[in-house]
């Protein structure tokens, strides 16, 4: 593994490293192997070398880099028999799939920050890295610098994660704070969102809820030991959220975020055979301004967990971005470069719980809706009604006079979501009720 | 590794776990091992069996606990040529740092709660695990179930940590968040912690900040890849701390938290060659209302990190507590048992850096001062002429009249510790200056 050099010290034999991608990510992150090299170096046990970077086109100027790095064949680059570490930060499915199933096959250990691809098919890159022995890790796709993979697959495995709730899109609570501060309404508050550079020019990852439903599908897969992909995800996004329900939620010390939502239901004592089953779901929902999830603000993500003996645990810091996603990156990068170099891999899928995911259906939680009725006597008689028939119990009511007609805003006590649409289902078909104008969840609490 | 069973099943050999005590943290582990038996087992690859604990007196009850595994013979239990993994949660340096490395010379891997000797000793505990091929894990060692050390040690170990600032000794801050709550003196609350269960019958190790310490010392050691043991970290307890410092931290619109500091000086771009120091330091500090940690109240423990790429992160939870620290042990002790069965180490120790340790008076931050002077014509001018002898610039003075004294409070703007520490010798020897009654830093700005 050393060869002498000409003043007689040993040469250390680096460990090669390709990179797929070179955006915003893959910038920093080759900023950082120049930047830290002789950090790296000597936390590794070796130097870290980068051999090639594979690009869609060559023709673009990247700064600082060494032209000659520079490849648009990124099959060749990760079959390539001297490259021992490849980074892979394209995104999407392929050819990110095929590549990184190329460069395991071929022995490499591949660190991503792909979610959507791990959240779709991530089952099929376990077995690949396993079958080959190698490690495939992926602290950068979810929460960007904040280290939560990592302590769900290690420091909380000898516990067990009962909830995982996170605010893991940083565009989203970005849009969701602004309304909140600025009482404007979702489309303006997402072009100015725009403008800043918060919210890509075609917003449907983060605004519909794909990007944090794909990170949930991950959490929820670590923390249950169980294989949940993105299609078992509910997902509703914020393009509904008004600036009248963030006043309604402000009215009831809450504040309204885009949470991630997975849960473990409680074991049955009564009826311990009794199999036990994941939520995950992802949609705008009113907090409590007290709870710790509440005051994450502007880009920033948040990952509340609680667990059986730990009790509840909170992470926090940048989602998102260049540097913390690349930071997330070479930690990865220094973690399975020192387990090649001892001959082993760190650990590999867990999914012996293989816990089925309950449908939404299922979901017990508290609603708030707000209702433009008619302004007559014994309406709210009529809707108290209703509630009752589909067995939802009605917390608090507050009405309040429009005109003709009026506004109700109702919050629930826990109820299953199954009864939840079935009453918003009836009450739309009654006379005194006009319409049904926003139904959010109340979580927290 | 594997025989038949009666049933023709294969029967995994288990991996063998001794313990060494069994307090309020040894019994919740014995819990969790017992309790979790099946997930733990799925998780490792073998079942755990914990075939003896070590205690000082046999006669104790200990509900729920096979009698037949205790011992009072630890040494003999730890060199027992079966066991795999020994769990330490005696605590303090004797017997627990010979029975360490008895266990590591014996092959076991180790998972350790134990902070004092790790930041008294900790490198010759590497040193003969280093030896051995094998793992010496210590999650529990620093903020209970919060995972901190695998960040730091795995997650960050791609970037430039610079800052690590925690609220890691539970019994201070619920003390402090007391203070702060009722108006109350520090005496009697810590009487009502001790009565509540939230203070120890002799508080020295939490009150005079020497858990902090320990703590303190090992984060610094992995944030900054140098050698820093308690001795190195400057410390200040908390009994000093008045109703008075805390009413004045309120007006500034500041809370008053026991804070462990670590940093990392900053590379003089001017001058490369110089080398970069370690400041380490324990003491009561006003931080704003607005900085995260400020509303870490009760018992709970919040560690918050900046670092070059990744930025500001903050990690959150239960400090301390039978069970919380007893999931973090776990977490180590699956971690280190699949280690074992991959014939792997994790990371061991990283101090090639060798940051010197520079003195307290070197530090740079900002000062809080009460001063009973003379209420007397031109007390203020000579007072701000005493500063700015010592290279001290006022940022505010408030005064009040106290009959014939009258009371000032002076906030600094940013000066070294030395030059404060001569500012208030100086003070004391004028004679307007009655008595300077507080000197808190002010931090996190």
């Amino acid at each position: 593994m050393t060869s002498p050099s000409p003043n007689g010290q040993p040469v250390l034999e680096p460990l090669r490293v390709a990179m797929l991608g070179c955006g915003v990510v893959g910038s920093e992150v080759v900023r950082l192997l120049t930047d830290q090299a002789s950090d790296l170096q000597a936390r590794v046990g070796r130097p870290l070398e980068l051999v090639g970077i594979a690009v869609r086109r060559l023709n673009r100027t990247r700064p600082g880099i060494d032209p000659s790095l520079f490849t648009t064949d990124a099959e060749a680059l990760v079959r390539r028999p001297d490259v021992d570490l490849v980074v892979e930060v394209i995104g999407g499915i392929e050819p990110a799939r095929s590549l990184i199933l190329s460069a395991l096959g071929n022995g490499a250990s591949v660190v991503t920050a792909n979610k959507a691809l791990l959240a779709e098919d991530g089952v099929t890159l376990f077995a690949a890295a396993e079958k080959a022995g190698v490690d495939l890790y992926f602290e950068a796709s979810v929460a960007g610098a904040i280290p939560i993979i990592r302590p769900l697959r290690e420091s909380l495995v000898g516990d067990e994660v009962t909830s995982v709730i996170g605010i893991v899109n940083g565009t989203t609570n970005f849009i969701l704070d602004k309304m909140d501060t600025d009482g404007a309404g979702f489309a303006e508050t997402l072009a100015e969102a725009q403008a800043l550079g918060y919210a890509e020019a075609d917003p449907t990852a983060d605004v519909d809820g794909f990007d944090a439903a794909a990170k949930a599908a991950i959490l929820s897969s670590l923390a249950f030991h169980s294989r949940v992909t993105s299609a078992d995800v509910y997902r509703e996004g914020i393009t509904e959220v008004t600036s009248t329900d963030i006043s309604s939620a402000r009215a009831m010390g809450c504040v309204v975020k885009l949470l991630a939502i997975c849960q473990l239901s409680p074991a049955d004592p009564d009826h311990p055979e009794r199999e036990r089953t994941v939520s995950v779901r992802v949609h705008p929902a009113m907090i409590p301004r007290s709870h710790p999830l509440a005051s994450v603000g502007g880009a920033y993500n948040a990952v509340f967990i609680e667990s059986q003996f730990a009790g509840r645990l909170m992470f926090y810091g940048p989602g998102a971005g260049g540097a913390p996603t690349a930071s997330a990156v070479l930690g990865d990068l220094v973690t399975v470069a020192r387990n090649r170099l001892r001959g082993a891999a760190g650990p590999g899928e867990s999914s012996y719980a293989a816990r089925p995911v309950s449908p939404i259906g299922n979901v017990i939680t508290r609603y708030h809706l707000s209702l433009e009725v008619a302004d007559v006597a014994g309406v709210l008689a009529t809707i108290a009604q209703c509630f009752a028939e589909h067995g939802v119990s009605i917390q608090t009511v507050r009405q309040q006079g429009r005109e003709a007609d009026a506004q109700l805003v109702i919050v629930t006590h826990r109820a299953s979501d199954a009864a939840l649409s079935a009453t918003v289902e009836a009450l739309r078909g009654l006379d005194v009720v006009r319409d049904v104008t926003s139904v959010m969840r109340v979580e927290g609490e």
